[in-house]
């Protein structure tokens, strides 16, 4: 074990220094409360082997347990705790990446480039969208807490906290507070206060919003020594048992013929009476009770769908949570958006409507979202709509700043929606929703052939923890 | 699939010219009809990470369905299906050599190596032999088949039947028959016939028997296109069933409390009133039902266990059977011996009492096997024992010749028995029998804490069938 409290010191150590300015933030108090030691030695850690991804792995003196990896990545000095490093949709050798009006051809393939830093429970996925650096997405000198998402982000020096999400920035030196999120292109020495949404394109947009510190706190709280509490926790808690079993058989038998173009994870849960459609995707560590989805639907990482129904070309993405609801055809339900209808007071979605990353639905009366509408923020009951809600073709006119309750929106409401718009498209061909036998191969075709290895830490000894050095190709 | 199905095609004719000599020898039929290719992509492989031995690992352009790894080897180019490559006695860096006077001290430590190869259901265990080879354990361009046993035995070029043993022998170019038992040091362009067990060290003794042709073919026959059949193959593939829950399962808890200093392999059957005491070693792929395993005891790698009690200090040797009967303290049972009584034919062996590797005893009647003995060849009746069995005191005396029955013995029975009683010790040293909580630390303690990798190959493809490249190390 010595190594490896060695290895834990020395990345708080390398985070705290690049964080200094911040005060005097310490990392230490927040980690050490969320991962006993003992459970790092505890959980298998296990690479996808496919031949739809180019594959490369490298793991070096670091701990990995409980963490998935897909595509190319190096892990070096890291400790990585039930983290899923999926480099699905890196980019590869040749690819044109355009930027500002240029086309820079790719050298060689993309990898995800892990060092000297602590993730739990974190996802990272997609390709680095720094223009500056296309052929690595680097994390580095970063400590990140449950939940946080790691979004096509490159992140140097920073903290993350639960619940929070980096999405397409690339960020250095920052401190994200717990549910925040961020999508800004670039972010450097900041700090971002807890439930603060950002969205923002340079000379294009700027969407804020922030949580009241009360609402939040009811739903997660983060305190040094203390760890982490609140519904958000419970919630998943109080499912994770459901999780064990899965992880302890190699060979899991699929709950259901799969249908045409559609995979099932074997590391996602099957409960009652839960359906899907053709080309849906489940991805591992997604929760589905009840659950029926219809085609082209899929249900990302760390999602859980429970007692509802989702029409077709769904996405529930990572983290996303939704209970007792009714989705229209091609909903989009955002990063860590909890949805939380019950069976007397139900959720309804009308078909396109977009609930915006980080939303809370949490009723205490039934509620319908007509179709076509972009919701953000806290709402609890209809009224609450007004102030959190808007439909998509009066923000695609708005032309300067609008204030809706503490939501503020300023520049070009059309390229907001149909950055928007596109980006829904980009995720459900991604997956594989539009694949017709032969073309728009995504996610859903690609995961249906994939073979699962195992990695475990040496037991005993003073390397106990650590993983073997491991390196694999082609 | 196709690399695959090059890859096999090319052993087939690397192993077949190394055998030109032997007639047109040629051992694809023999292949073929016992691993149907489709289950090379079914079972996984596994390696055992511990702090115990030297780490290394490397595999290239290779399947390894369901086999096993522990200690330094490389495997490329080849096919191991359900194969034990156990690499926990090899040699390390410094060691000293003693050959024929000379001490050569070990440059590095030392590996297995295996290259353009086909072994199925093999065991590989022990160190090279090989006074010329120090450094490095080689297996090329070689196919053995179910339930051969490789031990301490470099080979090359060679074709191994099934239940064939080959011991502490360089071996070059030969054929080796099913059931036979070599270990003659070394052996070159040579075909030994099914069923022969040769012991031979040059000036010192030569034991020789052979089984009767028609005996034989009622245990164990192998013809091309046609595979294995025999109340071996019955045997093993009637308990088949009783391993897929355990390989299917990540963490399995232990069967009983573990005593002192035993282990018992997470991937051993354990079944009916089984009970084992102190320093015991139950390792992979061992069955035990209805068995007591008195202190000390070890029962290795394919062997079975099934409604008998051994006393204290017995070793049952990889791929032994014992089937009702009562074994005295420090009784050695042989590689690949089957001992099959029946609840009304019981066996009772005698303490200190010798089973020589590869002898049948399959009773009609019960049978004492008095303490101090040697046994050899076959046995259904007490007759029997007196062509197939010597008091140990008394082979000790002879210098000479000396033939019982189809056994012949010649040279010195004082050191054959003195090497025979050597290699019990050093066994039961080596599996940890001897444990006292500090000294005398052996396999059985080593095997406590052991975590279990898993490999798997691309599911799809063209690679399908093929394990990616793989290199681990410290």
């Amino acid at each position: 074990m010595k190594q490896l409290e060695k290895l834990i010191k020395r990345i708080i150590y390398r985070v705290n220094i690049n964080l200094r300015e911040h005060g005097s933030f310490d990392v230490e108090p927040y980690l050490r409360e969320i991962v006993p030691i003992k459970k790092l030695v505890k959980f298998y850690a296990f690479y996808g082997i496919t031949s739809h991804h180019p594959l490369y792995f490298h793991f070096s003196n670091s701990n990995l347990a409980g963490s998935y990896f897909l595509g190319k990545c190096t892990v070096d000095n890291s400790v990585l705790y039930k983290s899923d490093i999926r480099g699905d949709e890196l980019k590869t050798k040749g690819d044109v990446f355009h930027f500002q009006g240029a086309d820079i051809a790719l050298d060689h393939d993309e990898k995800i480039s892990i060092s000297d830093s602590f993730l739990i429970k974190t996802l990272v996925h997609n390709y680095s969208h720094d223009p500056e650096n296309l052929e690595e997405f680097i994390i580095k000198n970063t400590a990140s807490t449950p939940y946080a998402n790691i979004h096509g982000a490159p992140v140097e020096g920073c903290f993350l906290g639960p619940f929070s999400t980096v999405d397409l920035t690339t960020m250095n030196d920052c401190v994200i507070g717990r549910f925040a999120y961020v999508q800004v292109g670039e972010i450097i020495h900041q700090r971002v206060e807890p439930g603060s949404i950002l969205i923002r394109k340079a000379e294009a947009f700027d969407f804020s919003y922030r949580f009241p510190e009360s609402i939040l706190n009811r739903y997660i709280r983060f305190k040094p020594e203390k760890g982490l509490s609140g519904i958000f926790m419970d919630f998943v808690e109080s499912r994770k048992q459901d999780f064990q079993e899965i992880f302890n058989v190699v060979l899991l038998k699929s709950p259901m013929p799969i249908p045409f173009g559609a995979s099932i994870s074997r590391y996602s849960v099957w409960k009652g009476k839960t359906r899907v459609s053709k080309n849906v995707l489940v991805a591992q560590r997604a929760y589905l009770e009840n659950a029926l989805l219809g085609k082209g639907s899929n249900a990302q990482e760390n999602c859980y769908i429970i007692n509802s129904k989702l029409e077709g070309f769904n996405i529930t993405a990572h983290g996303a949570k939704i209970i007792n609801a009714n989705l229209g055809e091609k909903t989009f339900v955002g990063f860590n958006s909890f949805l939380h209808g019950t069976p007397e007071c139900m959720l309804n979605i009308g078909k396109e409507s977009i609930i915006m990353p980080h939303t809370i639905i949490d009723l205490k009366e039934p509620v319908n979202i007509p179709s076509g509408h972009i919701v953000w923020g806290y709402i609890t009951n209809q009224a609450d709509l007004a102030q959190h809600s808007l439909p998509l073709d009066k923000l695609a006119v708005i032309d300067g700043e609008i204030k809706i309750g503490v939501m503020r929106f300023q520049g070009s409401g059309a390229v907001f929606v149909k950055e928007f718009k596109d980006r829904i498209e980009h995720i459900l061909e991604a997956n594989g929703a539009f694949f017709d036998g032969t073309k728009c191969k995504g996610h859903a075709q690609k995961g249906q052939n994939i073979a699962y290895n195992i990695i475990q830490p040496y037991p005993m000894g003073s390397q106990k923890g650590l993983y073997p050095t491991i390196d694999i190709r082609l």
